[in-house]
C-alpha cells in the first residue's frame, strides 16, 4: 500500500451524503493513506483516524454549469479539494458525483500536464474475466488525431501503475478492425499510434477493435472520442441492466422458475461483485498535473475507499510522471504552447502556460 | 400478407448453403410472396412451389473490396438479384451474407432515391419488450447534419410501414439529452429535426437519447452516424453474448446451481426468442430506390424468411415513396443534384442524374 501519501476528498456530491464518504475514507486511512476531507462538518458526527475534516458545507456538484458554478464558488468543497492538490497540501484529488466539476476545477486550478493537448475521462469498466479501461468517456466530444495518440499513453500509464496491468495492450475504436476503418482522425491516429507505439515498453499497439471486442477481452485499453465513449459506456450499462432485470422477470415468472432462481441466487452473487461498477472507484481524469477520481454520486463508502485507495496507488507509481516520460520518449507531447486551437476551458481558467513544468506547487486559484 | 410481391433473393453469402436459403423462401412463399432465388441451382434439391431459381454459381460474399468485385462481376448472385429489382422484375432483393457487397450493388444499380444524399443501414435490434431501430450502423462513416435529417425520415418511414409502429417515435443518439449536448453535427441536426418534424404524421421527435436509453424503449428509431452506430451496434450483441456466457457459465459452476439452471431453462426460452436476431430478418438498406435486406450470413431459413416477408411488407407499405413523400413535406430533400460533396461511391457507380424520377424501371448496369 502507497506511504505518506495524501489524498482530497470533496465529499459534496454523494447521494448517501458525506458521513458515508467519511466512512469511506476511514477504510482508506486504515490501509496507510491520508485524508483531507472537505465537506458540510455538521453532517460528518465522527471523524475517523488518519482523516481531517475541513468544513465545506457548499456543493456544486448539481450546478447545471460547472465552469461556471467552478468560477464563481472558491469556496465550494470541490474547489477547496482541487485547490490542496495544487497548493501541495495533498497529491491526488476524489469528487463523488460530478464529473463536469471535477474536470472544470481541475482545468482551472490544476491545469494540464505539460505537453498535455486535452484531459481525458478513463474509466475502468469491470467485465468479468476481462476488465478494460474506455477512455475517452466524456471529457472532449471532438478530438483531433493527435489527441488519440495522448490518450493512447495516458490509458496505457493509468492501466500500468493503478490497475497493475505489466505490459498493457492498447487498442483504438472503430467500426471495423482493419487499419483503413473509421473515421479520418481514427485512420490517422491508428497510423501515429503504431509508429510511436513501436519498441514502447510502456505498452502494445493491438490495432483498431470494435464494439464487441469491448467485452472481450482483446485489449486492456481501449481508446475512442469522448462522444463515442460516452455513448459506448453508458450502452455497455445499459445493456448489462436490461439483461440483468430480463433475467430477473424470467426467474420469477412461474413456480419453476422461481425456483431455480432461488438455488442459482448464490452462484451468481460471485458474478454481481465481478461487475459491481464501485470495484475501480469510478472514472479517472488524466492528463493533468495530478490525478484526480470522480466515484459516482450513488456509490456507498466501498466505491468512494475504492476510488482513494487507488488514487493514492496512482500517486505512488507516479502515473503523472510516466504518461509525461512515454510521451516525451515517444516524441508526441504537445510541441508549441499556442498550436492547438480551441481549447477554451483551459484558456480561460487561467493564462496558457504549457510551458511551465509539471509542479503543482505552484498555486492557481480559480478566478 | 403484402400481395403479387416479388423479391429477389440472393442465396450467395449464406453460411449454410442456397438450400437453407430456398427453405426460407418457401416459407415466404406460402405466405404469398413470389421468389426471385440467384444461387448456384446445382446445389437446391427441390424448388419449392412460388419459387424460380435462376442459377447464378458466382458468390461474391467474401471478397475484400465488395465495390470492386460488385463492378467486376455483373454474373454474381447478388448483382444480378439486384439487377432483377432494378429491371422490374422484383420489387425488393434480400442478400445473405455481405453488407458491402449489397450496398455497392444497391448504389451502383439501383441507385439512390431522388433528393436522397445518403442510403442508411437500418438495424432492427430485438430488446426484450422495447425493440428499436438504430441507424446508420454502417454504411456512412462520417455524415454530414442534413445526413442525419433524412435517417430519421427514412428510419421513421421503415418502423411505420415493415415493424408497424403507427408514429415512431425518433430520436437523436447524443452523450447527453439536451439539445446542446453532441457534436456540432449532431447540435445542428437536433434542431434541424426538431424543425422539420414539428407537426409531421409520420413521427414524433423525442429528442437526444444517450447510450443506456437505446435499450429502455425510449425511442423506436435512434438515429447516428455509421461509425457510432456501428460501435454502438456491435457492442450491444458484446454485451448480450458477454451475459448469457456469465450466467451460463455461473448456472454450472456448483451442484446446487447446476440444478436452478435446469429448473430455469423453459422460462429462459421465451427470453431467448425475444432476442433472437434473426427475427427482424437482418439489417435494411434505406434511401434507395428500392427496399434491400441484408440478413446475416448465419442466419437460418427463419431468418431469410422473415427478411423476405419483412421486405414484402415494406414494399406493401411502399416504404420508399412514403420516405420520399414525408421528406418533400418536411423540405428535407436534397435540392440541387450536385450540392453534396465527397460521394465517390454513387458518383463512381454511373452518372449523377439526381433529378431522375424514383422509378427503378431504367435499367443501370455495372459497369
Amino acid at each position: 500500500m502507497p506511504d505518506h501519501v495524501t489524498v482530497a476528498v470533496d465529499a459534496g456530491g454523494a447521494d448517501l451524503g458525506p458521513a458515508e464518504v467519511a466512512a469511506g475514507a476511514a477504510i482508506a486511512a486504515e490501509r496507510g493513506v491520508r485524508v483531507l476531507l472537505f465537506g458540510d462538518a455538521s453532517r460528518i458526527d465522527s471523524v475517523p483516524a488518519g482523516v481531517e475534516v475541513v468544513d465545506a458545507p457548499l456543493s456544486i456538484a448539481k450546478e447545471a454549469d460547472p465552469a461556471r458554478a467552478v468560477r464563481g464558488n472558491p469556496e465550494s468543497s470541490i474547489v477547496q479539494a482541487v485547490r490542496a492538490v495544487a497548493d501541495g497540501r495533498a497529491d491526488a484529488f476524489v469528487s463523488g458525483g460530478s464529473t463536469g466539476a471535477a474536470l472544470a476545477a481541475g482545468l482551472f486550478t490544476l491545469k494540464r500536464g505539460r505537453g498535455i493537448h486535452r484531459p481525458a475521462l478513463a474509466l475502468p469498466i469491470p467485465v468479468p474475466g476481462a476488465p478494460v479501461t474506455l477512455l475517452d468517456v466524456g471529457a472532449n466530444v471532438e478530438v483531433r488525431d493527435d489527441h488519440l495518440v495522448q490518450f493512447a499513453f495516458m490509458g496505457a500509464a493509468f492501466a500500468q501503475t493503478v490497475l497493475g496491468v505489466e505490459r498493457p495492450r492498447v487498442a483504438l475504436l472503430s467500426n471495423g478492425e482493419e487499419p483503413t476503418k473509421g473515421t479520418e482522425t481514427v485512420v490517422a491516429a491508428h497510423a501515429e499510434i503504431a509508429r510511436r507505439a513501436q519498441g514502447s515498453p510502456l505498452f502494445e499497439f493491438v490495432g483498431n477493435v470494435e464494439g464487441t471486442d469491448l467485452v472481450t477481452g482483446a485489449a486492456d485499453v481501449v481508446v475512442t472520442d469522448g462522444f463515442t465513449g460516452n455513448v459506448a459506456l453508458k450502452l455497455v450499462e445499459g445493456v448489462s441492466q436490461m439483461m440483468i432485470g430480463a433475467i430477473r422477470d424470467v426467474a420469477t415468472s412461474t413456480p419453476r422458475a422461481k425456483a431455480g432462481g432461488l438455488l442459482l441466487r448464490p452462484a451468481l452473487r460471485g458474478f454481481r461483485d465481478e461487475i459491481d461498477p464501485e470495484g475501480p472507484g469510478g472514472a479517472y481524469l488524466l492528463g493533468l498535473r495530478r490525478l484526480g477520481v470522480v466515484p459516482h454520486g450513488r456509490f456507498t463508502r466501498f466505491g468512494f475507499s475504492q476510488a482513494i485507495l487507488l488514487a493514492a496507488r496512482g500517486v505512488s507509481g507516479d502515473v503523472v510522471g510516466r504518461t509525461h516520460g512515454a510521451l516525451q520518449t515517444a516524441g508526441a507531447l504537445r510541441a508549441r504552447p499556442g498550436a492547438a486551437g480551441g481549447e477554451s476551458p483551459q484558456r480561460a481558467g487561467s493564462s496558457g502556460d504549457d510551458s511551465a513544468p509539471s509542479d503543482s506547487s505552484s498555486t492557481v486559484s480559480a478566478p
